[in-house]
C-alpha cells in the first residue's frame, strides 16, 4: 500500500470572477502544499464559478475560462506550487468536429483540468449532464466519453464530475473497470435538506462497488438562487467514512491514506467505453506521514435540521449580498414574525450595522407591533430608521379611491414598497423581501408592496417552519445566555396581510394544515383526488386550490420588469452579471 | 395516382385549457370535414397548448391531457366526425420501463395521436428535443423511437413532430426508408424575423430529399413570451409550394393533392431504426375531386418585413391579455416614440376603447409632449385618463430627499409607476410596459418606475425598430387615406429618461450606430475586441459594455418579486396558472 495525503478544497467562487476564483485556488493549493498533500482537488467549475447558466453560451467566455486556466497553471509553477498536482473544474471547449444544431461552434463541457508543473496534463468532460430541478446542463453542455487517471507516486486516482458519481453506469464503471485505487469527484452540489444524508450514503455505496476510496469535494457558499453545503468528505474502499468537512464555510481537508499501488503500467486504454487519458507523478516521492502536521479541518458535530436550514439561509443572504457588490441590506419590520426572522438572518449574514430596519408607522400600526419592532431592533442594534408613510398613502388616496379595506391595505403596501425601492436607490442597500412561502403561494401579499425586494430569504420556508426557525434562534441564543433576538410576542401574532379578506386561510393554529396542503399540491404535484384521499378536508382542498391560482394570476398582472433577452421575442434568459473577463 | 384532400389546422390553442382547445379541434374538423377532406392535422400540442413547460412535469396534468385526447376522440364519433382521420397533438405518458432518474415515472413524452372512429389508433412521440434558444423539450419529454403512417385510402402519409423535420436523421430518413408517398408534420415553432423563407426552404429541401409531399401545421398566436406565426404549407415531392396559409391568424388550408399509393401491404416493419406503426383508412374511397368545394383560405400577399414585425407584436399583446383573462390594458402615455407605438399596437390588438391611456403631468411635463400625448388618444379613440403626480412626487420628496437631478426622476417615475399599479389593482387592466431594448439593455429607464408593467411588447425592438415600426403604421394609414395614428412629433422626440445624466447615449441620428453595438454585444454574443475590429469606436465600445453591466447590476437591485418554487432553494420554474384539468 502506498501512504498518500489528499487535500480536497472547499471553496466558494464567484461566477464571472475568474480572477478572484484563480486567487482562491492558489492560496488553497499553497495551504496543501504546505500541509504536506500529494494532491489537492476543487470544485466542479471552480475557475468560472457554478452555474454560469447561458455565459456557457458565449464563445468570449469560454476563451476566458480556457486562459485563466492556462494561466493558473503557469503562476502555480511560478508561485513555486508546480510540483504539486492541482485538479480544477472548468469551463472548456469541444475538440474535434465542428459545431452540433443549436449549439454554439467549440460546443463548451463543463470539465476538469490535472494543473502540474506549469502545464495542464489531463483534461476531461463532465458525462452525465442533469436537465432536471435546478439544473439546465444539457441545454449548456455537450457530454464528455473520457476517464482521466492520474498515476500518482504508483497509485491510479481517476476524477470524475457531480453528476457522474449519481449516475449509474458511465464513468463509475468505467473507474472500477479501470481499477484505480481511488475516485475524486469534483461537485457543485446544491443544498437540500437532509440531503447530507444521502451523500454520504452514495459515497459510501459507490467506494464498495468499485472497490476503491472516494473523495468527494463540494462548492460552498451562495450563488444566485442555490445555496452550496460544502460537506465534503472522504470514505475509504470499505465505505466507512474517513473524514468529512464543515457544512456551509471554506475548508480544506487534508486525509492521509493508504491506497493500493495500480498493477499494470499502462492499461487498460479503454473501460467500458471510456477512453482513459492518464498522466503520471513520480518524480517527488510520498512522503513519510507526519513530517509535516496537515492542517485538518474536521467536522464538528452535526447541525442540527433546524440549524442546518437556518445557516443555509444565513449563507445565501451573506454571499447574495456581498457577490452583488452591495454591503447593506434594507427591511422592512412590522413587529411580526416573518420580518423579525429575515431581519435576525440578515444581522447573522451581513452584521447588524449594515442591516437597516425599516418601520413605517401608518394607520393600521399598532403599539403593540411598533413595541416589537423597536424591541428587535434594540435586542439586535439594527440601524433604526424610522418613516411615517400616511402622507403618502394620502397622495395614493387623493388619486385613487380604495374600493374597500382591501384596497387601502394593498395603497398602504404601496405607499410602504415604494419608500423601500426609492430608499434603496438613493443610498445603495439591497432590498430583503420577508413574505415566506405559505404566504406568497396564497397570494396574501401585495405585489410593488410587502412583496417587493431583491432578495426573498424565506421565500422557500412554509410559515410553520419561520416559527420553528425563529424559536431556533432564540433558544439557542438563550441556551448561551444571551437575550434571543426576536420578541417573544412576534411569534404569536398572526400575519395581517390580506387576512380577514374573501379568501383568508385559517389561524396560527391551523398553518400547520395549511402548509401540509400547500406542499402537497406545490411541493410533490397532487391533484385534489389525491390530497382529499390523504385526509384533508375536500372543502378546504378546493378553497386552497383556487388561492394558489389567484395568486400565481395576479403574478401575471404583476410579474418582473421586463428583462433583456438575446433572441426576438425569446423567452428571458440570463445576461452575464460582468464583463471583466471580456476580451 | 391517388387524389386526396388534405386539410392543415392552423389554431391557436391556449396553455392548460383543455377543453377550450378540444372545443377548437371538434369546430375545424367539421370545417375539414365539410370541405370533402380526407384527413386534417392540427399543431403540435394542441390539446394542452404550448408550451406547457414544467406542467408537464405534474402526472395529473399528463393524465389530463390523455384523458381529454381519449375523449376527444369520444366525441368527434359523436358528432358525426369519426370518419375522418383527425391527428392531434398531445402531451402523453411513456409506456414501458419505471422512471429515469430525474425524470417522474411514466415520463411525459411530447406525442401525436390520430384519432378515427371513436379511439385513438396511432400514437408517437416527438424524436429529437429541442433544448436550445427558448426550448427546454429535454428537461420536459423523452424521445419518441417510432414512425407512424397511417394509410389513406391506399397512399401512405407518416407524421413527425416540428424538430424533427429540422433535424438531419430520425424520423425524415425513417420516412424516406418506409417510402410514404406525404409526410406531415405537427408544429409549434415561434415566430422570428425572416424565419417564414428559412421554413418554406426547409420543406423544399425535405420534401426532394424524401421524394415525397410534405404538409406542415404551425400554430399561430401568442403564449406567454413566444408568438406563432401559422405560416403552414404544402409543398409536392418536387418541392414545389402547393399552398400556404396566412400568418398570424387560425385557417384551415385545404390542398388537392396526387399522391402515389403504397406499394406494399406492411412494410417495412421498420425504417433507419425506427419502429414503424401502421393504421389503415379504407373504408371510405376517395370522392371524386370538386364534389365539394373546399374551403381555401389562400396566403394573401406576403407581409412586408416591418408589417410582420408589427403584426407578431400586436398578436402577442392581444393573446397576453385575453389568454391570461383580461381585458384592458393600461399604458403611460408621454408623448415619446415608445409609449405612442405600445398605445398604438394595444388598440389593434384589444381595440381602442379598451386602452387606457395614462398621462401623468408633473414638474418635468412640456406643453409639446402633453399635446403629442392628447393627440394621440384623440386619434385613436383612446379611454383618456389624466392623473397629475406632483402630490405624489411631493410626498416621497418629503420623506427621502432625491440627492441630484436624476434622483429626482427617478422618484417621479416611481411616482407614476405607483399610480400605475394601483389603477391596475384597483380596476383590473393589465400594465403595458413601454421600454425598448436599447432603453432597457442600458439601464435608461427607472425599475419600479417606467420599466413597470406585465407585458413589455417592445423589449426585444431596438430604438431604430421602434421608429421604423412607427413611420410604417403611419404611412399604412395615410396610403389607406386614414389619419396616421401617432404624431409626428413624437417621432421626432427624443427620450429623456436618463438623458444627460452620467453614462447617457448618443442623441437620435447615432442611434443606429448604439443599435449595431448592442446587437453585437447582446444579440451575437461578441467580445470587445471584435465590435472594434467591426469598426466601432473603441471608447464608444467601452462605455456602451459598461451601461450594459451597469443595467445588468441594477436588475440585480430591483428584480422580480420572489416568485414560488417547487423545491428548497431552488430557482424559479413555473407554476401551473390553471387548476381547470386537476383530477
Amino acid at each position: 500500500m502506498v501512504k498518500l495525503r489528499i487535500a480536497l478544497a472547499q471553496t466558494n467562487p464567484t461566477v464571472g470572477d475568474l480572477e478572484g476564483n484563480c486567487d482562491s485556488v492558489v492560496a488553497y493549493a499553497r495551504q496543501a502544499s504546505d500541509a504536506g498533500a500529494h494532491l489537492v482537488v476543487f470544485p466542479e467549475m471552480v475557475v468560472t464559478g457554478y452555474s454560469v447558466e447561458d455565459l456557457a453560451l458565449r464563445d468570449g467566455f469560454v476563451s476566458a475560462s480556457t486562459k485563466a486556466t492556462h494561466n493558473l497553471a503557469d503562476r502555480l509553477a511560478a508561485e513555486g506550487l508546480g510540483h504539486l498536482p492541482v485538479v480544477v473544474g472548468f469551463l472548456n471547449r469541444r475538440e474535434g468536429p465542428g459545431p452540433r444544431f443549436g449549439q454554439p461552434s467549440g460546443a463548451p463541457q463543463n470539465s476538469l483540468a490535472v494543473l502540474h508543473r506549469g502545464r495542464i496534463r489531463l483534461v476531461s468532460a463532465k458525462h452525465h449532464l442533469p436537465n432536471y430541478g435546478v439544473f439546465d446542463e444539457f441545454r449548456y453542455f455537450v457530454p464528455g466519453d473520457t476517464l482521466p487517471v492520474l498515476r500518482l507516486h504508483g497509485v491510479d486516482v481517476a476524477f470524475a464530475i457531480c453528476e457522474d458519481l449519481w449516475q449509474d453506469g458511465g464513468p463509475v464503471t468505467a473507474a472500477a473497470d479501470a481499477g484505480v485505487g481511488m475516485l475524486v469527484t469534483l461537485n457543485g452540489s446544491p443544498y437540500e435538506r437532509h440531503k447530507d444524508d444521502v451523500r454520504l450514503a452514495l459515497c459510501q455505496r459507490r467506494a464498495r462497488e468499485i472497490g476503491a476510496a472516494i473523495g468527494y469535494v463540494n462548492m460552498t457558499g451562495g450563488q444566485d438562487d442555490l445555496v452550496f453545503e460544502g460537506d465534503s468528505l472522504v470514505v475509504d474502499a470499505d465505505g466507512d467514512l474517513v473524514s468529512r468537512a464543515p457544512q456551509f464555510e471554506e475548508a480544506l481537508l487534508v486525509t492521509d491514506l493508504s491506497l493500493p499501488p495500480a498493477e499494470s503500467p499502462e492499461e487498460p486504454a479503454r473501460a467500458d467505453g471510456f477512453r482513459v487519458v492518464r498522466y503520471a507523478v513520480t518524480d517527488r516521492p510520498s512522503p513519510p506521514p507526519g513530517t509535516r502536521s496537515p492542517v485538518l479541518t474536521p467536522r464538528r458535530d452535526p447541525m442540527s435540521d433546524l440549524g442546518e436550514v437556518y445557516t443555509a439561509l444565513v449563507t445565501g443572504v451573506r454571499d447574495h449580498v456581498r457577490k452583488n457588490g452591495f454591503t447593506s441590506v434594507l427591511v422592512s419590520v412590522s413587529g411580526g414574525a416573518d420580518s423579525a426572522l429575515t431581519a435576525t438572518i440578515a444581522a447573522d449574514a451581513v452584521g447588524a450595522e449594515n442591516v437597516h430596519a425599516l418601520v413605517m408607522p401608518a394607520r393600521d400600526s399598532t403599539a403593540a407591533a411598533l413595541e416589537d419592532a423597536d424591541a428587535l431592533i434594540k435586542r439586535q442594534g439594527l440601524t433604526n430608521r424610522v418613516y411615517p408613510v400616511n402622507h403618502l398613502l394620502d397622495a395614493l388616496e387623493s388619486t385613487i379611491a380604495a374600493a374597500d379595506e382591501g384596497g387601502t391595505r394593498n395603497l398602504l403596501a404601496q405607499a410602504r414598497g415604494a419608500l423601500l425601492m426609492a430608499l434603496s436607490r438613493e443610498e445603495g442597500h439591497l432590498v430583503l423581501a420577508t413574505g415566506d412561502k405559505s404566504e406568497l403561494a396564497t397570494g396574501l401579499c401585495t405585489h410593488h408592496g410587502d412583496a417587493v425586494g431583491a432578495y426573498a430569504p424565506l421565500k422557500d420556508c412554509w410559515k410553520t417552519l419561520v416559527w420553528e426557525l425563529a424559536r431556533w434562534r432564540n433558544t439557542e441564543d438563550a441556551r448561551a445566555g444571551r437575550t434571543p433576538p426576536i420578541p417573544e410576542r412576534s411569534l404569536g401574532r398572526n400575519p395581517v396581510s390580506g387576512w380577514g379578506a374573501p379568501g383568508s386561510v385559517p389561524a396560527q393554529p391551523e398553518y400547520g394544515v395549511l402548509d401540509g396542503l400547500l406542499d402537497a399540491y406545490i411541493g410533490t404535484d397532487q391533484g385534489i383526488a389525491a390530497m382529499t384521499a390523504a385526509g384533508f378536508d375536500p372543502d378546504l382542498v378546493r378553497h386552497v386550490v383556487r388561492l394558489v391560482d389567484r395568486a400565481e394570476h395576479k403574478r401575471r398582472q404583476y410579474p418582473p420588469g421586463p428583462k433583456i433577452t438575446k433572441r426576438n421575442l425569446g423567452r428571458d434568459r440570463r445576461l452575464p452579471i460582468t464583463s471583466r473577463w471580456l476580451a
